[in-house]
């Protein structure tokens, strides 16, 4: 189904785009050290010569590496032959497709099973997806160098039974709302929009027309196939993001979807501009790049929540793609510009010259973030994900739904960061992506076992069972709900949620607040985890603290050969490295990270076990990374409360050897009051200062008018919180 | 005793340096920069007004602290008086000098109890010694601002009694061979200097006249308080300086030691020219400078050979000093330049202003690290460290003497490093300097019980005891000696040595090459561990790996609880966290880390034990780090070999998610031929390349022809080695 004839390229780059860009080639840095880059790049493959090999590998195997690399190297090399106008560009890429035609019809399945879908190519359709979203690019950069028949033998034996596929042919994958079909979609639709084939097109945005899959089937990852029975890009826009931008997997998956998500986009908004992808629900692809860069620590990495591997980050291509069109097809923010910078390349097109005029104009300004609350869910309303800044210190709250075949069973769980270091550490993921020696650079079983349990998390294990029984189609149909957030007053960043279907019966009510007070060097964090229960039960309660111990206020002992903590769920993995008991109404404990000091304060009984916990056991491929963690057990409790503070105080030098601040400012916290209605923490300093800490557990709008009677003393104040 | 009037300032400062200093000012960046932050920092130290708190705590504490800022604030103020003339910085300095008088007079020892040379000020008269070494200097430079009755005052209540102090009343901190009392010597003389007394600077040079210590008596760190009788800076400087500059305590030590070595012989050589200090047994002291600077890894932090703290590095103020001081009265190396550059800051003297104006014009050039090998003993007889460095990676090879009481008991062991980061690592030390929640900031019992043992290094032990039974008094007897060195050939660096005494009846013999061989992207590490014995032994053989583990070729067993490796000697401090048996000829192991990949490829036989192990078992404070080791267990054999090799070879992006070149390129190894006259390994790499590689185990001179017939061919070379 033909339509009628295009100018080419129309894709990502355009006619008067090309002019624009060869116009300025020469004045502007950003763009012509890109351009300088990838020529070189380019080149040096030239130099090498054509190799597609017969699949045979898994990820980080030869084969995969190369047609992975190919699939980079020609989209680039159809840019330059656009760009620089040399014919040389345009014939390698002719002939190194031609080469895949030779060699694609030949191809049966890959000869590795393990996947759901698997594709020809590689391994599985996610990649032969991939490589078709790189490749439409660079066919559509050399569309009016080949002859017609060039063309049509391209289409008919390469890139029509290659899209064919990955979606009709292998509807499991395609047809789906997914990190996976969206680079399906995007595959298939951008084809489309190259061939200017309509039916391509609309199987892109809309899904295979009359294929509906089981609803309860499930793949590898043990998410659901597809329970709703959506399907197509737009489908996959509508669902995963929430109109905050936040996408549902979590900013890892995120960032790997971005690319397609943005470039059919750009595709689209070229070829089809009639559609206003860009304004689609609401403009959600723009504000998600804005999302996605919020989800980053200090150091541009993104946090890990989920399965997401650590080191990741906004220097990640994919985010030179979201920050360029982020900044041409939005507001121009100029923050974005000094991302730009640090990133130090731009794409090869309209946006990308947008962003290297900016950044030559002079114009960049900080990228500035703050905290942030994202809502999770299509229509937000599945609770969310807040990130709370103060001064350099950061706390990731996660209060959000499932996160799909991706996430992890960790309701109202936390990391906190001090400068892009951590402080109290989310594990990630138990996978060493593309790195073949460990299990083929694909998930390991540790993280089912170990990464999505949540004794893994910084929240709370009830009764040695994770959170819905660690069952995805229970986890699934729930999501925390925000009780409130507030970010108004620079010294005081808070955040409250609550959990009710983690563990049937009980309520979990989490309260997190980084706070700046004069009596401290830095900001500190103040945690209330509140637990209400029909029943008793054994609440564990981690911190996965990164770092040496240093010192701590009870006793316990150390025994001599290591046993694990339980037998699963998680705890199979953790040795037993110390136990105790708490000896005071406040364990103390403090340790020194990436040279800086930290102390945690925390309200205990003289029932509560102490552990200190090593990660590693029942680990025979060393899988899994030997991290700590102190962790607090209180048993046969219904109703309890944890409140307790971590305060980053201070820094070692190594090469001046002085140890700065290394002490905690905290002499006790107490719980003052607990009610149905608010809880009340003083906090007293080691100058005997006391401050007063109240959250409304009920009545929490910003509005609303408190007066509360403590020690005959009456507090009157208005909104979610009180503190002094 | 005093002599004959002098002018001031006379030691550091000089009145013609000054006056040179002055006309600079403004024109000069580094020095501008350097006066600039130490007037910011004097300013606001005068702000905040003198404090001298009656002395209670130990390092890390706040009187420890004060003291300790003290006596750089009034060095610095007393340089400032000089420098800007400005009246505010002498009566700073006077106000507090006269403070410390009222105070000094009043004080009895300090009551912390556990030094072996209690101070008055600090809690050992170490602290009080640096004390005097940088008030000498203040005083100096306020000399003429005081009347001679304040003087006076000055000299009889506090300077006097505190050099006597430090000095004949604690000989067994003063009158010794040792980086203590290195400080002692220099800030008796210095003060003497000043105060231009005779018998003062007789003192520092020469010890104090008449006293001898026990030479069997020894000191908190287990060594002689003065097995030789020699005392003052003169026998400081004689005895642990090797004719090439190398400190005997290793580059920590020398790091702490210099500022007291250089900054009295610049006093001396100002005031007594006539002694030559800079030229005082062959220049060693300035041959100690460039000895210590290449005792550094690429990011210019220090091998902790001995007892060393991981991170110190050449940007330690001790080093500004240094490298100054090296260009001033050395050879004007411009490399210097290039670290004094890096260091951002210059001495207010003379040395400072040469660099400062250096720099400004533009003379620096890189300051480049090559392999070296410096010898170790007074006379240079005593064994040594060699560096090998071959591009990237480095190699700190240990054959020396028992480096005084910090010394460990490792012969023949080594680290290995990539641009500065570990591969293959020595543990260092088990303390935490100055950080006075672990152990009040000084040694922790696991420095004795692990960091010093034999097993917590890359050598051998044998029998499960340590070199010399772990007995100082034996050790000290004893050195490595050197077989050859050899850096001529670019492509291989290689040293060879032997140990004879660590274990009687045993003979250790190590060749260790750094290789960069076209069949490798990187240089590799080949390392033959050659051992004669006449008893049958067991000979265990760690390999302290810095990474996660990627993939091995033998089976091993995990154990769910872990147990210690063994009772005593450092065993106790390891877990056994896999255990299993060579299955092959050639054990292979890879890891990851500081994502880049490496490779171990080992000789084995099917009787040798292979464990995993971790550190921390019996370690109930935390005080060691959890790291990782695969060690070689051989039993029952007398005469063996360990041939290894150690690939570096590609890395991995956590942003591209792409591994490069993450496999090794060995196929096999072989022990060829192995007699008392040679060894002979092959190496067959992936692409069947055979590289042979042959060592002279006895005429290793560098003229020495030798002919070899190995299968039927004749082998002929010249020198130490054969490698093709």
């Amino acid at each position: 189904m033909k339509l009628q004839a295009q100018e080419h390229p129309n894709l990502i780059l355009t006619n008067t785009g090309v002019e624009k860009i060869r116009k300025e080639l020469g004045n502007v840095p950003l763009l012509d050290a890109s351009l300088e880059k990838i020529k070189n790049e380019v080149d040096a493959e030239i130099a090498l010569g054509i190799d597609t090999p017969i699949p045979k590998d898994y990820s980080g195997g030869y084969t995969h590496d190369r047609h992975k690399s190919n699939m980079v190297v020609l989209q680039q090399a159809g840019v330059l032959y656009q760009i620089l106008d040399d014919e040389k560009y345009a014939k390698y890429v002719k002939d190194m497709l031609m080469q895949y035609e030779a060699l694609y019809k030949t191809l049966p399945l890959h000869p590795k099973t393990r996947s759901y879908a698997r594709g020809k190519l590689f391994w599985q359709c996610l990649n032969d997806s991939n490589w078709l979203v790189y490749v439409s690019q660079a066919y559509d950069c050399i569309y009016n160098y080949l002859s017609e028949a060039e063309r049509n033998k391209l289409e008919t034996n390469l890139f029509r039974p290659f899209a064919d596929h990955i979606s009709v042919d292998s509807p499991q994958f395609y047809q789906r709302v997914h990190n996976h079909s969206t680079w399906g979609n995007a595959a298939v639709g951008m084809i489309g929009l190259v061939m200017n084939d309509q039916e391509l097109i609309d199987r892109a945005l809309y899904g295979i027309k009359g294929v509906n899959l089981d609803t309860n089937a499930k793949d590898d990852d043990g998410g659901f196939l597809n329970k709703d029975g959506k399907a197509g890009f737009l489908a996959n826009i509508e669902e995963p993001f929430s109109p905050d931008g936040y996408y549902n997997e979590g900013p890892y998956y995120q960032r790997y979807a971005m690319y397609p998500f943005l470039i059919f986009a750009e595709g689209l908004h070229n070829v089809k501009p009639e559609l206003k992808i860009f304004e689609y629900k609401d403009g959600v692809l723009l504000k998600s790049i804005n999302a996605l860069l919020n989800l980053s620590d200090a150091d541009g990495e993104f946090f890990p929540l989920n399965d997401g591997q650590k080191g990741m980050s906004y220097y990640n291509s994919a985010l030179v793609t979201a920050v360029d069109i982020s900044y041409y097809f939005g507001e121009q923010e100029q923050g974005l510009l000094t991302i730009a910078k640090e990133q130090g390349e731009v794409l090869l097109d309209d946006s990308g010259l947008a962003v290297a005029l900016g950044v030559k104009n002079g114009i960049a300004k900080p990228f500035s973030k703050k905290s942030i609350n994202l809502s999770d869910g299509p229509n937000g309303k599945q609770g969310g994900v807040a990130i709370l800044r103060n001064e350099n210190i950061e706390l990731v709250f996660k209060y959000a739904s499932q996160g799909s075949s991706h996430g992890h069973y960790d309701k109202l769980s936390y990391s906190l960061y001090e400068k892009g270091d951590e402080i109290i550490q989310d594990y990630g993921l138990a996978r060493f992506v593309n790195i073949e020696q460990k299990g083929g650079g694909n998930y390991l079983k540790e993280n089912k076992t170990w990464a999505k349990q949540t004794i893994a998390h910084n929240t709370i294990t009830q009764n040695g069972t994770s959170h819905f029984g660690g069952k995805y189609e229970i986890g699934s149909k729930h999501h925390s709900e925000l009780h409130y957030y507030d970010d108004a007053y620079p010294k005081i960043q808070i955040v409250s949620a609550l959990e009710k279907n983690a563990y049937p019966g009980t309520e979990m009510h989490r309260t997190m607040a980084l706070i700046k007070d004069e009596s401290f060097t830095k900001p500190f964090l103040l945690d209330i985890m509140k637990l209400k229960s029909n029943n008793e039960n054994q609440y564990d309660f981690p911190y996965y603290f990164m770092g040496q111990v240093l010192q701590s206020n009870f006793d316990y002992e150390s025994p001599t050969a290591l046993s694990t903590l339980g037998k699963d769920n998680g705890y199979q993995h953790l040795y037993i490295e110390g136990k105790g008991k708490a000896s005071s109404n406040n364990t103390k404990f403090s340790w020194l990270g990436n040279n800086k000091f930290y102390s945690l304060t925390v309200t205990t009984n003289n029932e509560d076990e102490l552990f200190f916990t090593r990660l590693g056991a029942n680990d025979p491929e060393f899988n899994l990374r030997r991290d700590a963690a102190l962790m607090i057990r209180r048993k046969n409790s219904k109703n309890t409360i944890f409140a307790s503070t971590i305060e980053p105080h201070g820094n070692y030098s190594p090469v001046t050897e002085s140890a700065t601040n290394s002490k905690s400012s905290i002499k006790e916290i107490k719980v003052i009051l607990d009610t149905d209605a608010y809880t009340v923490i003083s906090i007293t300093t080691i100058n005997d200062n006391i401050k007063l800490f109240i959250t409304a557990n009920t009545n929490s709008s910003k509005e609303a008018k408190h007066t509360l009677k403590i020690n005959d003393k009456n507090y009157t104040w208005t909104g979610s919180y009180y503190f002094k």
